[in-house]
């Protein structure tokens, strides 16, 4: 399996035989007689509607969920990353995870309560929010459940089953730093709650640093205002730490001195370590990648070029390498980045590579701006048994057959 | 009207008055009787649809005509920017502009034919561009008919009127360049003409060098591939450059010596200027900017605190500079530009802004990389009369009146 060096794929006729293979021949649509009818009549509509939809065509893009829900309010939707092009998720199809369905809110009802160890509680409507200064940040946003292969995976699941739990914005908001500066803080304040107004109350306990630092309150996500499912109207953002805990449908912020030992803090969202002891409060998410195309499900028709491409991220910082492997990790390649590389944000990568027919194992491997590499599979088991449910990042393989079918090789 | 500086915002007392005027009360959701249903009650839906959609308490943000059109499919419509946050723009309010209504291609009967002056002409299916090296870029696209200001403009007009032909996304496709190193080209290659499959056959010249640097054909946008409005399958994309010329549903490149003189470049896309000349080819969009909030339309309730918000954009490259003043040009403040800053592509502007309850007159002026100033109007007419339809990039003024009412002073 050669790795396809850019200078020779614009060679030229090195790869005129692997793209657009038999489609020499020079021929126009005008001279076809079954020459399609968009080109001869006008547009059915003048405008799409106020509020615009993808194509008819594209309908089979979108969340899926894994599996039936017991509980019918308490699911999760994942993003189509097959099917995605670089790093922005469109709004509908953003993955989805809650814990009480999704409340109807009306946001001139709403209301955030800031209280607990501030020098003066505050209440504000979502006007006051809006009136305050604002910020954007492009970033991910990943749950900490997502790619849950601890003990395996059916080798059929596709890259949005193991990995769609997993998607990437531009919000924009209000500094939390900003909130309290209006609240003031009084001594010892070192942790904040945060509660969703969604019936199951969640609620989830932030280090006091983090809140004065990137945390966001977020009104709007990719130049709109949020979703309903995104936690309209409003949402914490935590940027790099783990989905659950950017609470959303914010209605309170709670300043203490210690964590509260809620309920996603205790029964859930902890890693059960092989010792017994469970880890708590392991926010962060790892760097970690996925090669998107090709991967599980898919099918390579013939021998040729094509470009391996993925997705990178980190929630320490900036992406600096990924690197792929078309032979199962004997031998490594540099794929290239697509800038801008942010912090704590998707990282678009991509490696030009000719398939010659023969079964494959590929792979790929992060590295963030912190030197932290992505472990492999036996490396994070040795250190984490297989108990936990949550924060898998470890390298990912989709086996490539002779006949050019993928499958999850986790 | 005073400036406010942030370390000033952020003393507290200082602004606490004029945010949350009166809500510093005590008080939480569940202490009050009319507490709201979604706190008590599980959400209606386990989950949002497999594609998404907006609140429908954001309803009326949505794309508007500015004036019907005398033919059923020439129009345009107008993205919602005084509703917008951040850069991107997503799918659903992206501006349109379409010169025979929007066709509903099938992608799998959509081909690109590429010939003329090239050593190979090929003809390629939407299955060959899509295994093409992709490229992905985040750029603004404007009408070179945006802010039709030339002679005046009704005061009621809101930002969405006046500056709406504009958005930006994340682009992905493949580059041109690419596609013409496999068709090679023979000498005397200058222009190349870009055809699109709608019924209007929309075509327009591009010179080569632009072809064989930033030009891309792409197929995705914000994640997902092109809405039908903005090209579906394949549309041509020229950062910077007028947004006619970025072809939609491109289905031709003809390769050529000279500029074609098509419809669109005598009747239409030309500068009449004072002298009765026209000034052809004026592809690239000057630095330009807008005061996006407040804007026309909206009314400040009370005097106090508001952040200036606004866009920056060239299609010369980055924005380095944009300067706000609230009293008409007697005074500029140099706003904040959020990043990451990238070339030819949106740039939020922010500054933070005590409104004494006096008139005044709101302005914004960008400046790029390369050192042009957007101009004021008159400058702009001095040069260009005020015959043309076409590429307005004069500074914009909004009036504030002493009742917190604004109305476009152009």
């Amino acid at each position: 399996m050669a790795i396809v060096r850019r200078n020779l794929l614009r060679g030229g006729a090195v790869v005129a035989a692997a793209i657009g293979t038999g489609r020499n021949a020079f021929a126009t649509p005008d001279s076809d007689p079954d020459s399609p009818p968009w080109l001869h009549e006008q547009g059915a509509l003048a405008l799409s509607p106020p509020y615009g939809n993808p194509s008819p065509f594209e309908k089979g893009v979108v969340r899926r969920t894994r599996v039936p829900s017991p509980f019918p309010t308490v699911a999760s939707s994942l993003t189509p990353l097959q099917d995605m092009h670089g790093i922005i998720t469109p709004g509908g199809l953003h993955y989805e995870r809650h814990h009480a369905g999704v409340p109807a809110i009306d946001p001139d009802r709403h209301r955030l309560l800031v209280h607990g160890l501030v020098e003066r509680p505050l209440v504000f409507t979502m006007d006051d929010l809006l009136r305050f200064p604002s910020v954007s940040r492009i970033c991910f946003l990943e749950c900490s459940g997502n790619t849950p292969l601890w003990k395996g995976v059916p080798d059929s699941w596709t890259v949005q089953s193991t990995h769609g739990l997993l998607s990437c914005s531009e919000w924009t908001g209000v500094r939390v730093a900003d909130i309290l500066d209006q609240t003031g803080l009084q001594p010892g304040a070192r942790w904040a709650l945060a509660e969703g107004a969604d019936a199951a109350a969640m609620t989830r306990s932030i280090p006091i640093e983090t809140m004065l630092t990137e945390a966001i309150i977020a009104y709007a996500q990719n130049g709109e205002r949020l979703r309903p499912e995104q936690g309209y109207p409003v949402r914490l953002l935590l940027p790099g730490f783990e989905g659950n805990t950017s609470i959303k449908w914010l209605r309170r912020l709670k300043i203490g001195t210690d964590p509260w030992q809620t309920r996603e803090e205790t029964s859930r969202y902890t890693d059960l370590l092989p010792g017994g002891k469970a880890r708590q409060f392991a926010f962060v998410m790892e760097a970690k990648s996925v090669i998107t195309a090709p991967s599980g499900g898919q099918s390579l028709k013939t021998a040729g070029f094509y470009e391996i491409r993925g997705l990178a991220w980190s929630g320490r910082g900036r992406i600096v390498r990924v690197e792929v492997s078309t032979d199962g990790g004997q031998s490594w390649h540099a794929a290239a980045l697509q800038e801008p590389v942010l912090s704590k944000c998707l990282t678009r990568f991509r490696l030009p590579w000719r398939w010659d027919g023969e079964p494959g194992l590929l792979l790929s491997r992060a590295t963030d701006e912190t030197g932290s590499v992505q472990p492999t599979r036996e490396a994070l088991v040795a250190g984490r048994g297989t108990n936990s449910r949550y924060h898998y990042n470890a390298i990912h393989g989709w086996r490539l057959g002779r006949d050019g079918s993928l499958f999850s090789a986790a």
